[in-house]
């Protein structure tokens, strides 16, 4: 269980002892399943958010916390081109919490519920040595029209919404005890948005496959790659990263394209599109900004191309590993 | 969040600050949500299984404890009436944990999901001090069909399926080394069997309320009461207890009666029908024993009547109370 390695074998293995059929549409792999409904279809999925892995109750307050739990599930309910509709909140907390950050906890998952108009359903509490959150949310999307990790083609074009690496950047000034000068990134890493309205109308607009940028854009996009059989070439100059002067790069040990590439929690979308439709699409949509960032080639493996048209090999180096840094 | 207390006040807060509405049929408070579908109704509920809490890795087997998990999801589903289809597991271990664990753990989940036809459609993988479970349970019913806990009437009798205190004797046995003696009682404890069949038999029978034992009938009894606005009176010779001599319960510290009242886990139904329905349920239904326990009164708070006809108030001791002894 140990390193992104392990983890892949095991969801292959599982998704050999799970496989889809029935009402499954999408099973075990993708950002949340696809269960066949009626006229519409229905997409669920689970996330963690686990005191010591994914949050320091130090750093992150309790409305952040109960926040940022249902903005993970409802990114990987986008990433789908579902509308987000109910959500399930399993709390599990020492017993010495106060009662006060309970209420908190659930003050931010209502806050992000009501913007999207989600209904919180259920739940479950329990008592844990450290603060563990599941959170499941339910969405809908037109009957066979769930947006997948596997429709990428060659010579599709790659897009990221919005900045890369501005979650990251958050998380490291809180860290370091920077949070004032790194106030906005600061309020990204806490209160992400998950770009709900924006996947919609990517849908609308001919998307071929999707995920949300949560495990850092070489990760990410490396499993729309091996989902769909194909590969990608990045180019180095396009990717929307965070300012950084290189003075601020130097105090803070990490450089923008690194927060970019291996960062995560930005809970942005990366998407592809065929070109002709990709000729189509404005450069903002529903009030995010998207920037066309590489093409999606029949050779396998990332690669990145730098500003003087030199390619190499561009390494996968996701969240869990960058971390540990 | 320690003691049974501000649990329920907790939940008291929860349904106010998330009210049902949309297109929410029964929200936070019931064993399960239930949703409203086209032709049928969804049934969701999410249920901790966590180390330490819940269970040992000392006693409990790596595949009982994914048994367990998903029997305790779907046991929530049948105490709706709903026939299960679909779950998620989320899966958080120490970083030590060995793939074998894992593997024996989806192990059990997959040898009861089989057994109900139910599909793990997704997931979630982290890491945790201690091993953590999520698990996500989704059923269908008939549109506006699910069996709550707040349709109990005065008169209603009370019946209990099964023998209630089996799986708390079970659990006792394993922690005092006595697994041997009671190997039926440990069976039970570790794949529990939630009643499925009997529950939609039961729907079909014309029950009012019905609710799974999972805290203990005392507890149990009380949320159906509670929510029903009603209260009941049990008698308690009826109560289906597990045989023990009194030598066996002097060696255990334990009578089978404080079991069937205060133990957990047994996954059982406890539930209601209208004194003319009953007269046409059979004693056994579904390969389940049914015994009629008592009668919902007009008088709120429970009350057990003994052998001389003797009545006393019945303390409501759950689970948490009970283990602490």
């Amino acid at each position: 269980m140990t390193g992104m390695r392990s983890e892949r074998d095991l969801i292959g293995r599982l998704r050999r002892r799970f496989p889809p059929g029935g009402g499954v549409r999408v099973g075990i792999g993708d950002d949340a399943a696809v269960l066949r409904g009626e006229r519409r279809d229905w997409v669920v999925t689970t996330d963690w958010l686990i005191e010591g892995v994914h949050f320091q109750r130090a750093t992150h307050p309790a409305r952040a916390v109960g926040w940022k739990a249902l903005a993970r599930s409802l990114s990987d309910l986008a990433a789908m081109g579902a509308q987000p509709r109910y959500a399930l909140v399993a709390l599990a907390v020492p017993p010495t919490t106060p009662a006060r950050w309970v209420d908190e906890f659930f003050g931010g998952v209502a806050a992000l519920a009501r913007r999207h108009g989600v209904r919180v359903v259920g739940g479950d509490l329990s008592s844990a040595p450290q603060v563990t959150v599941d959170l499941q949310a339910i969405g809908e999307v037109r009957s066979g029209r769930a947006l997948l990790r596997r429709g990428a083609r060659p010579g599709d074009v790659i897009y990221a919404s919005g900045t890369l690496g501005l979650s990251h950047l958050g998380l490291w000034a809180l860290r370091r005890g920077r949070a004032r000068e790194f106030r906005r990134a600061v309020r990204f890493h806490l209160y992400p948005r998950p770009q709900v309205r924006l996947a919609a109308a990517l849908a609308r607009h001919g998307a071929t496959a999707m995920i949300d940028v949560s495990d850092g854009l070489s990760t990410d996009l490396s499993h729309i790659c091996e989902a769909s059989g194909v590969g990608a070439r990045l180019e180095a100059d396009r990717i929307p990263l965070v300012r950084l002067t290189p003075a601020e790069e130097k105090r803070l040990g990490v450089t923008a394209r690194e927060l970019a590439l291996n960062g995560g929690e930005d809970y942005e979308l990366l998407f592809t599109l065929p070109k002709r439709k990709a000729q189509r699409l404005p450069r903002r949509l529903a009030g995010a900004r998207l920037t066309r960032i590489g093409e999606i080639t029949r050779r396998r493996g990332l690669r990145v191309v730098d500003a003087r048209g030199r390619e190499r090999p561009l390494p996968v180096r996701g969240w869990d590993h960058f971390r540990r840094r």
